[in-house]
């Protein structure tokens, strides 16, 4: 048995049909040259694991980046039983038995032979295809710094995105400028070469495949047009690593967002909106569980946004598990806005269900996507969707019992949700 | 079967009960000169399918107020396959089946049959008359303007509810100050004129039937007690219509509503607050489909006004679904705060649940106000009702089961929520 | 039957395993000197039933303190039937079967049969001990001011805990100053005697048995590390009752809590933080019941205290319901935020089955404290713990059901949250 099924056997049943369906996977972080895990170290590095190791009470040196792979293996092995209660490791249990065969307890007397088992740096290729197949994949989504090549790979396969945190939010870093100006081959000195670097990104990425662009905003980020004009000094002084006050700062921001906005929809690319996480809340964290939130944030924020690009679509995440209902408001009010998957923080079964439930009473069923596995490495897109696909089933099966619903309809909503929606709204323009 | 029953026995068993109950409906949009829909476009104009089918969608004009109402149910219907998901579809299919005796799904194909069928402009007052009956309807609450003469209606039936949002929200407006001063006898000119045309109106609304005055607030409307002497200038610049700055115009929308909940407190009237929607949010959308809230909210913000009007009930429905819990906790706690119904955005069955789950295990149970249809049209009243009579049968299946309750216990608990608590608040301070 | 037990077989099951455990409770009002009910007057005088009764619709002088005591249990039971859907209202109904073999109705017609079947006045040592053995108590923590002398009492079985928030919230009122020079020997002047005398406090309360400090704090509070030096007027003008501007209030507040926690880490004691309630938002209401919260709160505002004392474990309660889902994410990530109980607000059981189920899904099992009964008469520990533990068996049914979990790892999971962590975690820096 390849996952934890649902109990209720009409859930089964729905699970069972939506298990073997292809997996469209619009989010994550798969780095194309090396999608899969060529050590068990690369899936117990994933920030997760650490995190919650840390968390249970593992110094944070003992799962340092730098540390030898093996022995940080080990190291996090000695902790896993602290957290053998979070839906986190029961997607490793599901990895080791799913990819590697591997039944029983990972842990410091069993750690090795599961590292060995799992061992695949001699047969790389053939192991990104075999963990390809087995999850079924049809296409997945990368997140592409600007200047990434996008070369090297099947771009029909593992998709593009540009990510564009990075000319939002630190365009007064010299490394960013310098990066700009070599990616897009324009000398950004102002406003207009800055835009014109950016339309040459866009340029690039969409002839390359790209089919969406994204960005992840902290909770204070409120978009608001704004007029090159009045950027024109911060623009400038960012370019140029000078001081700036708050305000200044802020319309940089403003500005670099609104262009790329801009962008999206002359390319016509969604524009998927992550909004909520603050970078480095607990600096003493491992690396990539730094990271926290505010949950004082409203999408009524973004309603100018919204308003002004009513031909881009803006597929959302957000962060706060307690922003979920307005999302569905949002949702179902404006037709440019797109509920997108279950993010991080809110990704666990129980707040899964909830917005899932709420989505499903109050969104039309064809503006849903239902899910998108943020994965580092090809291995944990099987067990999140699975962990997805359950609470779906179970929300689908109480449908069908409460809301009168056919196995038939509750099986076109699931398959809306997701594979024709994300190929839809993730058409790329075309 | 006129509608989806609950799954499980005991539920359904409660739920037969109380679906036998006449309704008792304390806030609607009804107009009583016109209170059944004379076609089926006055029921798919409702701004939940219009809405919901441009979020899916379909462009706002095809559903604009003023196209022929034929082919405005044509191009509704066109769309809404892609929001047979929703709860609000699922009214419109009870709709069809209950009143029109019509099964099978609405659509491009079906419609003009249906809207044939459900022709009653005919015989108007008589399909009145059968929606009341089929519908079981004791009372319902009307929302009317300051300025409605209030006559030509059985009050008894269709209640006078006082609506102040103009005079609260829009004194600075000419036509608002215009119709006050002809509906009151008043020459409105200063903040003594002023008060004496609301009392006049409080006075009239009163004699003719009301019973209670509502309201609806935005996020940022935080009462607070003011002097009339400070509000004499921004009053008497308002009714002039001269210019205010934002804390004069705030100083107005003060002294307004704090003078409301005097003739409220004098008059012996409920004060419903509906707390949380922004107008005008998204202008682009469907008339009735523009507006939102921002979830950063408090009932915090109304501590002086539940503190110093300790004689004035308030009914109180908050907007965000997040904010659910506050309304537990200050109906708990203050005798005259009574959570009201499950409200527009609140207003489905996952939200619902949660809501009255948590107001059935912490507000004292002779002070909660189960449910009201907000509706429109007579016709939407029994599927909003059974929808929530639904939800309710299952919390009290659930408490027979989980909390050791009797199912005379779990009924009269039924009973007061839906009949006995909203006719004693609501009983115009006879 | 000692309490309503769970519908479910295996929940039921869990249940009674469960139930057979000794209780650790980390939180509670209980006076050691006191701590049984010597009469029901003091179980139907907690604030629960006074205020819901008020809410209900009792006046609040019916319930003074200063009242006679057999003419408040009166009053108050002529108004119990209007509440008794409440969970609060099971308590009562739990107390009176399992202490006094009472079944049936409280009400006015049988009130005084149970206060004199409840009357312990004549031999209270015997029935402090009798409740303490029925409810299986294993060790139970205080509520202890600074000043309290804590001698007279087994302070294995009643764990001292430093009650902190007259230092950080009242330094400025004449009593405070005084009775912390009164306890702690130190003639309080200046931030350097008042540090020495917080410091003598923290000597005197470790030696003396207790194992954590705590306190309670409000929305708007949003510790930073000061430094004394800048304190240094606004203490001074505190310990002297002058006036001082709001932004030198916060000061002091500001560096008399991270001198507290600075102690916290010196002595080794876990730091209860419980946040959110405002005090005296509803004046005109019952004694204890006049406190309520603004639900615009968040844990971003702990995170310069969380990083600046990683040494230290903070226990947390957060008061507003919709702010629990926060609080896992803060305790996923921060090695030392411990997710502590379901606190007064959140203490009913659909808001703690919506954050237990959150917490086993995403919080290391090592590091969750179940619960905490908050009491302030013994005889409500076991009906609280029995609300808990029946929810926990429920939820761990479901996890056995649907996550795959043995009996035996939900059984361990339980042992953990109920008395392996909170012995672990208060075990006093020993």
């Amino acid at each position: 048995m390849a996952t934890t099924q649902p109990p209720d056997p009409l859930a089964r049943e729905l699970f069972d049909e939506i298990a073997g369906w292809p997996i469209f996977d619009p989010h994550s972080h798969i780095d194309a040259r090396s999608p899969a895990a060529r050590t068990f170290d690369e899936v117990l590095g994933y920030h997760y694991y650490t995190e919650l190791c840390h968390s249970a009470g593992m110094p944070a040196r003992l799962a340092e980046p730098e540390a030898d792979p093996r022995e940080r293996a080990r190291n996090l092995a000695g902790y896993l039983d602290r957290i053998d209660n979070t839906v986190q490791h029961s997607w490793l249990v599901e990895i080791a038995r799913t990819f590697h065969d591997f039944e029983g307890p990972i842990g410091p007397s069993s750690i090795d032979r599961l590292c060995d088992r799992a061992d695949h740096r001699g047969d790389a290729s053939a192991w990104d295809r075999e963990v390809w197949d087995r999850t079924g994949l049809e296409a997945i989504f990368l997140t592409n710094d600007f200047d990434d090549p996008l070369e090297g790979w099947d771009t029909s396969k593992f998709v593009p995105c540009l990510r564009t945190d990075d000319l939002v939010l630190k365009l007064h870093e010299a490394k960013t400028v310098e990066r700009l100006g070599r990616a897009s081959g324009v000398d950004v000195v102002d406003y207009a070469t800055l835009r014109a670097a950016i339309g040459a990104i866009f340029e690039r990425v969409k002839s390359r495949g790209a089919r969406a662009c994204a960005i992840s905003l902290p909770p204070d980020f409120a978009p608001r047009m704004t007029t090159p004009r009045r950027a024109v000094t911060p623009i400038r002084r960012a370019l140029h690593q000078l001081d700036q006050r708050p305000d200044e700062h802020d319309e940089v921001r403003q500005v670099v967002f609104w262009t790329i906005a801009e962008f999206c929809a002359d390319f016509k690319l969604p524009f998927d909106l992550m909004i909520g996480p603050i970078r480095g809340v607990y600096p003493g964290g491992v690396a990539g569980g730094r990271d926290l939130f505010d949950r004082r944030v409203s999408l009524y924020d973004y309603r100018a946004l919204f308003n002004h690009f009513s031909g881009v679509t803006f597929p959302v995440s957000t962060l706060s598990p307690d922003a979920g209902a307005e999302l569905v408001a949002y949702s179902w009010i404006f037709p440019n806005v797109v509920p997108m998957g279950h993010w991080w923080y809110s990704n666990i079964p129980s707040y899964i269900a909830a917005d899932l439930k709420a989505r499903l009473e109050a969104v039309p069923k064809t503006k849903q996507v239902g899910y998108y596995s943020d994965a580092y490495k090809l291995e944990f897109v099987l067990p999140k969707f699975n962990m997805y696909r359950r609470v779906l089933a179970e929300t689908l099966a109480d449908a069908i019992r409460g809301r009168g619903w056919s196995g038939h309809q509750a099986l076109e909503v699931a398959r809306l949700v997701l594979l024709e929606n994300p190929r839809a709204i993730f058409a790329g323009g075309r």
